[in-house]
């Protein structure tokens, strides 16, 4: 991808976040091509990116959606994503939500516990409506990433073991407000290595075998996503070879594959631009304050996340410096001990990998207005997000003032 | 303070941040009144909870505002506190902000660079105007809290260096734009030890007596602010002994103290309460699981910080469990390990200490809106910003959908 940033900083100022739409393009048709072998469903993980024209292109290529609440299904529907080809995942959906899910007729809400697969049972049955249910299994499996993002272990709020969904699904079947129709794993973000993956599907497929024995027949296998994606020098799981792994684990079941990619649609597509204020030195120590903070990228600070950090200068004069914001804690940086050029007042800085985790994370600390959003496609950019405005800050509270 | 959480559930929905506004007052006139000996401005930090009607009813108390972004300042204006009061402060101030502030004729701002200064300079030449300056001085002490909230040492971003200050001075001092009016420190927030404060404000006193004794005479003497809470079981600074240690060290001084308390004065005024959802048990571990999240109080998360819980229910089995959100991550907790009771569907949860640093750093992660925000002052209650609809979330990228 060949963006100018530049170019971009003069046109909608910075901080920004800029998206490469036809690299997005070019992963989505990279995971669906190699689950060819089947009948599959690319559902993309909405938390990762949810602005509402980054899930239009994805809904264009065709992808469904994997949601954590009814916020992110009322976007997907939004861009055209049809409700067949929308799931409901999260460990702690409220009544309200689980009721407009099967008002909106979605694909399937993904059961994490056993007494949500009760409330669930009470709100369908106050609807008259048959709940498509696939409940989401804990194989117990170490994915070997940031603690902060594993999901597949006991010790982690996701899913149930293996005997408790077993119940629940024979109370699916037994109930004729619910209908069970899937079963899911997920075991964790951003990982790079492919036996836990391989391990965690077989532990489903077995499963789906051993219910559909005793007459309870699946149609989905949802394998999760949690694909990881270069940051810094990481090893990636090859995708064909990851889905081949899917696909031997389904080998003589007719059910159609589900996969929930978020980070690997999306996290290399983005970078987030901010421009150079001040360099200073306390002590020994270099400082180059740039104008965004925190509040716009919190992965280092929340999970020490590492970003590839590019100065957009010509300067060859190199030494260790913190990169960091104006926020008013320590905490905020977005780099440390990093070997920089010297920069100078309005020099570009480039982080990148930020398209995932990135802008949905952001908030108003300090009172800083949400940056702007930006897509490129086919060499053209155009907005996506307007910059916050302080009276976009303060519009829920003004009223109230007395 | 006795506040119906039940009712307040009942009228508002959850989650929601309440805040007890006689607390604030309390809080506000015993530091005030601890200053009594000489003139003193308490310059609330907007930071920690920049609510509208907050500061509006420190406002009217007395308060300055200590603010960190054009944003903030913006805040202190619209609910009434005078331009005189006002300080500007932060490492990262963009040039638009300076110009703003000058526009403004608040009452300083804060430098924290050397570079900063010029930049001011420039700005104030461009205008026509005199920018009044005030100096952040980092005197390289420990103040003995989280790596985050520390700031008063070299190697954190703020501030300059003692002889770093006093060529600044002596640069304000030569330059018809610039007038030196103040001197600032703050070396970290959530203190609880005196001896680190003492030390800072004592070698701050001394440039002041330097710096007249070259005729640089400053007229405002910012202790910073960063007195502790408690959460847990702390030990706090006797708010007395700290006056007294401030203005002792001003002695012979003729100079205004301004005092820049955050957390001091909301901190405890403020509580997230949340609503069970469902229990469940994974291999040997129980969760409770919440309707509130880490996008609505990230504290427990970000810098591992301990909240009291209360469970508003009558029951007295209890055991250990993790109580957490919905946020599809492992890193969306309240608490860890913590004895709670059993709790049923609906239960209420208060989560004290929540009212500095709770609200301001909530985000829409997994497209939640911000939750709703509830004063209660002489035992009345009323809104002070409304939930977040999905219309609200969505405003800012809806029209370029395409």
């Amino acid at each position: 991808m060949s963006i100018n940033y530049k170019e971009l900083a003069q046109k909608y100022q910075t901080p920004y976040y800029v998206y490469d739409f036809d690299y997005i393009t070019n992963q989505y048709n990279e995971l669906k091509e190699s689950f060819k072998a089947r009948k599959s469903l690319i559902a993309y993980a909405l938390k990762a990116n949810s602005n509402l024209s980054v899930i239009k292109h994805l809904a264009q290529l065709g992808a469904g959606a994997d949601c954590v609440s009814i916020g992110e299904v009322k976007r997907a529907l939004k861009v055209g994503i049809p409700p067949y080809k929308i799931i409901f995942s999260g460990v702690g959906k409220i009544d309200g939500e689980i009721q407009e899910a099967l008002e909106f007729d979605i694909l399937m809400i993904n059961v994490e516990s056993a007494a949500e697969l009760n409330r669930v049972e009470k709100i369908a049955k106050e609807l008259g409506k048959v709940a498509r249910i696939s409940i989401r299994v804990n194989p117990n499996i170490d994915p070997k990433t940031h603690p902060y993002i594993s999901t597949g272990l006991h010790e982690n709020k996701f899913g149930v073991d293996i005997d408790t969904a077993k119940r629940m699904y024979i109370q699916c079947n037994n109930s004729e407000f619910l209908e069970p129709v899937g079963i899911h794993c997920h075991i964790g973000s951003q990982l790079t290595q492919l036996q836990p993956i391989k391990e965690s599907v077989q532990i489903i497929a077995d499963l789906v075998r051993n219910l559909k024995a005793i007459k309870i027949e699946l149609s989905f296998m949802d394998v999760g996503g949690g694909l990881g994606i270069i940051y810094d020098d990481e090893k990636l799981i090859d995708t064909y070879e990851y889905a081949q792994a899917v696909l031997e684990s389904m080998f003589g079941l007719d059910i159609t594959v589900v996969c929930e990619p978020g980070r690997f649609i999306v996290g290399n597509a983005g970078t987030f631009v901010t421009k150079v204020l001040y360099e200073k030195v306390n002590g020994e120590k270099r400082f180059v304050i740039v104008d965004g903070a925190m509040n716009d990228l919190i992965r280092p600070s929340l999970y020490n996340a590492y970003h590839k950090v590019e100065v957009l200068n010509n300067n060859n004069e190199l030494s260790k410096c913190n990169l960091v914001g104006p926020i008013c804690e320590s905490g905020d940086f977005f780099a440390k001990d990093i070997t920089l050029p010297k920069t100078e007042h309005n020099d570009l800085i480039a982080i990148h990998s930020a398209g995932a985790y990135g802008f949905v994370m952001s908030s108003n600390y300090n009172t800083r207005g949400r940056v702007a959003e930006i897509a490129v496609e086919n060499g053209k950019d155009r907005l996506i997000r307007k910059r916050e405005s302080f009276e976009d800050i303060i519009a829920l509270e003004e009223e109230f003032i007395k």
